[in-house]
């Protein structure tokens, strides 16, 4: 029987999540595994204020570099989340020669690099399936599943609590505020639900999907990010009668000229692809590669068991790897030299546009003829008669700059006519 | 630089999408994963009858045994397929010491049980993604991804042609005949397409999902096997009406009492989970784990790169686990002896039912009545009128043994008021 001893540093939800999944699983990882996956130490500020059962001959302490320094530890997981004093123990570590399981990605998004550097250097590994999509194996399907490919797009519904509130709208018909209220009551979002409904905890996310999938340490800064709180609900119902759906989706592609661009916003995608019916608090990813082609891993993208799930895959992989033996990710830090990042003005996409107008002649050729002015091509565009002066105008427009669409919709905003700030929001064909 | 020595037996379709895999992406491989992929030798009976070219250094031979022997050969893949020689090629491989890469499912489904045991034996592994869904992350992320969860529930969408025929027959409104001929044309069916619409093939892959995700092997025989050749696309539309699809499934359960179902057969599913949008030759996995929950892996499941992308996957894993490191995988061969295997007589569904009856005064009293004689309840009922004598009648039931439905349907299908065969194809609630 191969062992595992393991030091847990941070005994939360998910830490004592991944002690319960290792109770109720054991008997059966023993058997199919021939692993004994051992939790020797816990280390936690207050875990003696915890209520923690069936751990006799576990270590119990608020110091986690007692837990660090044990010779007999093979791993740390760390699941105490955000920067400090994760980064510090993540780095004290793999200095021990420790191997780190981690579920952290705002310390993976701001140090990755710097931290695998570490473990590459020490031949110690780090793994981080729980770091996106929880449980979901998205990382190992992007560096293991489909090995040796290249990867043109990488699109991921990666946040939960966005996903659930924009099902919520859509299902219910409510409001931002409304869905948001739920899904707090559901315990879906936190109280300050910021980092998620912003689309930063999306963007943390995505800077690990590229250096996995597109070769690039890409910064949080270099990510264009914009949240799902200005979505209003009759803009999904535009979009429902266009056969399209909204999602918040993180975006990475590179183009032949090795130009990476990444983008975290609300995206309107058409309802027969799958990821249209990725609802409530589930995760996804989709990846577009060369030569398999489209793949798509999609599940239960938040909750204690889930996350735990990952941080279980990982350890037996990590077993699987054998003691000492420097694993395939380790040239993880590899980096292609000529990749560049395209800014935000310059990428090309489809836009849903909606201007709340005077129900008068001539609107809409002046709204299209500004649109032309900045060469904007439309695809298609709805006027409904309705029986107020204002009326909506919603237009889908052919592939764009960026930069070209904001000139026009500023000067479209200041039209008299034009009652209210013009709603602009992307589309993606995935 | 590591190096892996590769034998490959079978020069077809596949066996050079490999070489064309490793080719294009050689350079990627090496600086990625630190690794070369060295193509040793190639056996193929009309070997010298094929154009190759860029492997000046790689031994051509017809003579598979002179490449199984070679000394430093570190893996075979064999990609001769069938069961006969590739079951003789496969355990000499393991008998000289060699890994083997296959994407034999036939053979697998056969001999899994034997193949495994012998590579444990000889501390050698057997890699086998491009079985199931071809280059789709399936074995991986079962046996990996999401390891140490048990499976409740697996099911499949396993075989290109079939869901191709049913995507055209719904899309273009036309016969099964219409579509399989639309099928062959464009090179997603063979010219004798047996294997394939009469589900064998599907149950060839479903032994192996059952293997790795119930722990049990099972025979084809096990397994109750219906195709897709009686499907017509009247009740297509019928269930288009009811917001279903029919999708033809491997579906795998294990109940709290360790007893196996395993079936292939067309299979009603609403149209709002993502498996409805899985259309065309498309592949996918649904499975329903404890306690991380639901996964969907999806993905394009035929055509030669993305089976040999199955196999460059398994060959850089191979490599990672190190030489003579005995892998994870080895424990596939335990079993759970208390698994038994329920018989379909037994198996409880719910089923979509169509009659084509007399438009007749208490025509459905009668139906309803044998049916309710059997203890099937009915959950709902549609009887279209039209301008004929005889009218579909279309009944969705409540959850019923296999056993009663055949029974009822024997003796409904004697009354002289209905016309023709009843129709009856399961519902699963995914």
């Amino acid at each position: 029987m191969n062992k595992l001893n393991i030091g847990l540093i941070g005994y939360g939800n998910v830490g004592s999540g991944v002690i319960k999944f290792l109770q109720s699983r054991r008997e059966f990882i023993k058997y199919k595994f021939n692993l004994e996956l051992n939790i020797k130490a816990i280390a936690d500020r207050s875990i003696h204020a915890k209520k923690i059962s069936g751990l006799e001959k576990t270590r119990l302490t608020t110091n986690a570099q007692e837990v660090i320094t044990d010779p007999e530890i093979d791993v740390i997981v760390e699941l105490i989340g955000g920067l400090n004093p994760a980064r510090e123990i993540v780095e004290n570590a793999l200095r021990e020669g420790k191997h780190v399981v981690t579920a952290n990605k705002e310390l993976l998004a701001n140090f990755g690099k710097e931290l695998f550097t570490l473990a590459n250097k020490n031949n110690r590994s780090i793994y981080f399936e729980s770091a996106v999509g929880a449980g979901i194996p998205t990382i190992k399907t992007i560096s293991e599943g489909v090995a040796g490919n290249k990867f043109n797009r990488v699109y991921g519904i990666i946040n939960g609590t966005c996903n659930f509130i924009l099902s919520e709208m859509t299902k219910n018909r409510c409001s931002f505020k409304q869905a948001l209220e739920e899904a707090q009551r559901r315990g879906f979002a936190e109280s300050n639900p910021t980092l998620d409904i912003s689309g930063m905890d999306s963007a943390h996310k995505l800077t690990i999907l590229v250096f996995l999938a597109l070769g690039k340490f890409i910064k949080v800064e270099d990510i264009y990010v914009e949240g799902i709180t200005h979505i209003a609900h009759t803009d999904i119902e535009h979009a429902e009668s266009l056969n399209l759906t909204i999602k918040l989706l993180a975006i990475a592609k590179k183009d032949p000229n090795k130009q990476i661009e990444a983008r975290v916003h609300p995206t309107l995608i058409t309802k027969d692809h799958p990821f249209a019916s990725i609802n409530g608090i589930d995760n996804a990813i989709f990846l577009d590669t060369y030569p398999l082609g489209d793949i798509l891993v999609s599940g239960q993208g938040a909750g204690q068991m889930t996350a735990a799930s990952g941080v279980v895959s990982d350890l037996i992989k990590l077993a699987s790897m054998g003691k000492g033996h420097p694993p395939i990710l380790s040239n993880i830090t590899y980096e292609n030299p000529n990749i560049t990042i395209k800014k935000i003005d310059d990428i090309r996409t489809k836009f849903y546009l909606r201007f709340m107008a005077s129900d008068k002649p001539g609107v809409l050729s002046k709204i299209t003829g500004i649109l032309g002015d900045h060469g904007i091509g439309i695809d298609s565009v709805t006027q409904k008669t309705r029986d107020t002066s204002i009326v909506p105008v919603v237009m889908l427009t052919d592939y764009t700059p960026e930069k070209m669409v904001r000139l026009a919709l500023d000067k479209i905003h200041k039209l008299p006519i034009v009652n209210s700030k013009p709603v602009a929001i992307r589309m993606e064909k995935l």
